[in-house]
């Protein structure tokens, strides 16, 4: 190792300039806002969890080589969250006498996977978690769907940027049985589909599973199945662009009923924007009743993708409104003064305490889009009387701090 | 192990239920508030850095024994982080001739240490942090701390109740090296001062040190010393409840000049509601020039108790502004149609998709805080004509969901 030590990120993860942090914390304050808008609770825990969290009997490996797992001097085994969901149940499972069902709750928690680090898809990576626990009627599904739409749509897309893929693990898991699979193969067809997209040898390798014949784009829920009253209050909501794909079936176990995805239409991003399901046992393996539930998570790599390829990236940019420009340093403590006298009355204002020239420092505010620079030199101090130039209209007030104050108000 | 996973959170780490969530979340507003108020900039990195960020030939032993060091399945060393300032200073290194100097940079992170939890002291914890790049002025040490009384303020606390000792590395280092110190006995006392407060035999250890005569609560910086100007230039901006602290150095061995802590005043709370001082060289090992830096950071956990303490803890409660309550579970679907009118007029909204009673429903919005009850049975639904429920007042209105609307806003 050299003697310079490397200025980079850990593998897979990302530094958050100020530039960035503004486009990051526009999609956070986005998703808070409308999550709140539907009456959603927001809760956290740590990035911590025991790994015993993520175990299940069926998929023991997904502990050790998906995520980031290792073990603490009193001989624990943690991990990393890779999802947040698991979280949330265990919450829900501890509190469950004190907690008045229903319950809407939104997290925004970072995520870790161990993989190879790609396009939408880094080690790390923040999500919109939004889960209803508490409901077993349809409706709680459509509303969660409705969530996920409006949070779009708020972001500015239109529905013909987006579709919503939707299906049903409990239809699903019926037609395959009925097609006459064990439960084994159904895991197995099961674990294909999830990868159908991704792979394109589909038939061939179902056919090594069963020679059962299961042509799933013909097939459809009846009428009066969950899947179709989904689709149905969707559409009373004026949401209409979701299709019925039998091949959407989301890779946890823990999934019970309906489960849907958000695709780009673009054909830019082929990663989905959001996914989800009902979970109906997840809170029974920590003891006690089970608590039905649905959820989705929404991550912000594929969504900043979406919305850049859509031209909707915005940031919420956090410049001071004022900038206190002393003419040298020895007046540095006069400005923060007259700073102080600002911000007291709500006016963001910052001083530029650097010993460069007034021009430059002038230039400088104007480059961080302050909207007013005023200029302290001694004359200033001694009449109390002092000049604020609009940077953005280039007009200029003059007058005492209080006057200044309210002209700005 | 039992059958029934653990409900608890992972040892020394914290579940944020709602009404947590709630008072979390009034701390980071206002903290993102004031550090935005004085032009501070909001930045973020992963919780994972490579661990050679925190090795110092002087202290290897940190990284081993009081972090979450692990070591990736790429061979990497991974850690933790356990402060903010190393990824501060190696973002800034980084990107060194694209930022604009001066810089005033925030971030809320959460921080890991590898301890015994405490009062006081988890193993996971939030803090603000607060950093100005490229000022080796003395008035960005005066703005820092004035900057941190203002949180304090903000939050509603009066000067009275906590105080801010503040010293200076470069006052201490001459101190010492005037008594005929070496550079290692000097670096054994910082680190004894460093736990005076923590051991009741100071003077017998300082003893096994040196021989010499280190009186320091007589020691007095001069008139004209930075350490002078920056509690003179406090006393400008009104903050008069600084000490002069010689015992106050701060662990860390990266500090250079002004060192402060605050400490609440009330006996309650012995550790520092925040800590912090100038680091000048830090950016000097990732190469290319220094930068001069200081800042400070400011943990939840210590805040929490203090604004416990003193009676100042309130909360952001989220409640959604209408609960739409349906008579009945079929008619969800039209009670989610009406929450998206008031939803598209801004006003928050939730729909009770429960199959609960009427009168459980009613007094379930009125416990969470709801402010209207909207209920919907099939005699509304026909007439478009509905009633509002002001659940505080107890007056109610009637009419189309336009006219409510209208009455809310």
């Amino acid at each position: 190792m050299s003697k310079r030590e490397s200025i980079e990120p850990y593998k897979g993860t990302r530094d958050f300039y100020p530039a960035d942090m503004a486009v990051q914390q526009y999609i956070f304050d986005t998703w808070s806002s409308v999550a709140e808008s539907f009456g959603f609770e927001r809760y956290d825990a740590s990035v911590l969890e025991p790994s015993e969290l993520y175990r299940q009997k069926s998929s023991e490996e997904i502990v050790d080589e998906q995520t980031y797992t290792f073990t603490d001097r009193g001989d624990r085994e943690v991990t990393l969250r890779p999802e947040m969901t698991p979280t949330a149940a265990r919450m829900v499972a501890a509190k469950r006498r004190e907690l008045a069902l229903p319950l809407r709750w939104y997290s925004i928690p970072n995520l870790f996977r161990y993989e190879r680090p790609q396009r939408g898809r880094l080690r790390e990576h923040w999500q919109l978690n939004c889960d209803i626990f508490g409901v077993d009627h349809y409706s709680a599904d459509v509303e969660l769907i409705a969530l996920g739409y409006h949070v779009l749509t708020t972001f500015g897309a239109d529905s013909d940027m987006f579709e919503i893929r939707i299906s049903d693990r409990g239809w699903l898991n019926a037609t395959l049985a009925n097609a006459g699979l064990t439960e084994e193969e159904s895991a197995r067809v099961i674990a294909l589909l999830d990868r159908k997209d991704k792979i394109d040898n589909f038939d061939e390798e179902l056919k090594k599973i069963t020679t059962a014949e299961l042509d799933f784009d013909s097939k459809q829920p009846s009428a009066d199945s969950n899947l179709a009253h989904v689709i149905a209050g969707l559409g009373e909501l004026g949401i209409t662009n979701v299709t019925f794909s039998p091949s959407t079936v989301r890779g946890f176990t823990y999934y019970t009923g309906t489960v849907f995805e958000f695709f780009d239409t673009s054909g830019e991003n082929t990663r989905s924007l959001l996914g989800g399901g009902r979970y109906d046992n997840l809170t029974e393996k920590f003891g006690g009743e089970p608590v039905p539930g649905i959820g989705f998570g929404m991550g912000d790599i594929c969504l900043r993708d979406f919305l850049e390829t859509h031209d909707l990236l915005t940031a919420n940019i956090t410049a001071p409104t004022v900038m206190v420009v002393p003419t040298d340093p020895a007046l540095n403590i006069n400005a923060e003064k007259i700073a102080q006298q600002f911000r007291a009355a709500g006016i963001s204002t910052s001083v530029d305490l650097s010993s460069r020239k007034l021009g430059k420092k002038l230039s400088s505010a104007g480059d961080a889009l302050v909207e007013y620079a005023l200029v302290l030199g001694d004359d200033e101090l001694k009449s109390e009387t002092y000049a604020l130039k609009n940077l953005i209209s280039g007009s200029q007030e003059t007058g005492a701090i209080d006057k200044l104050i309210k002209s700005i108000q």
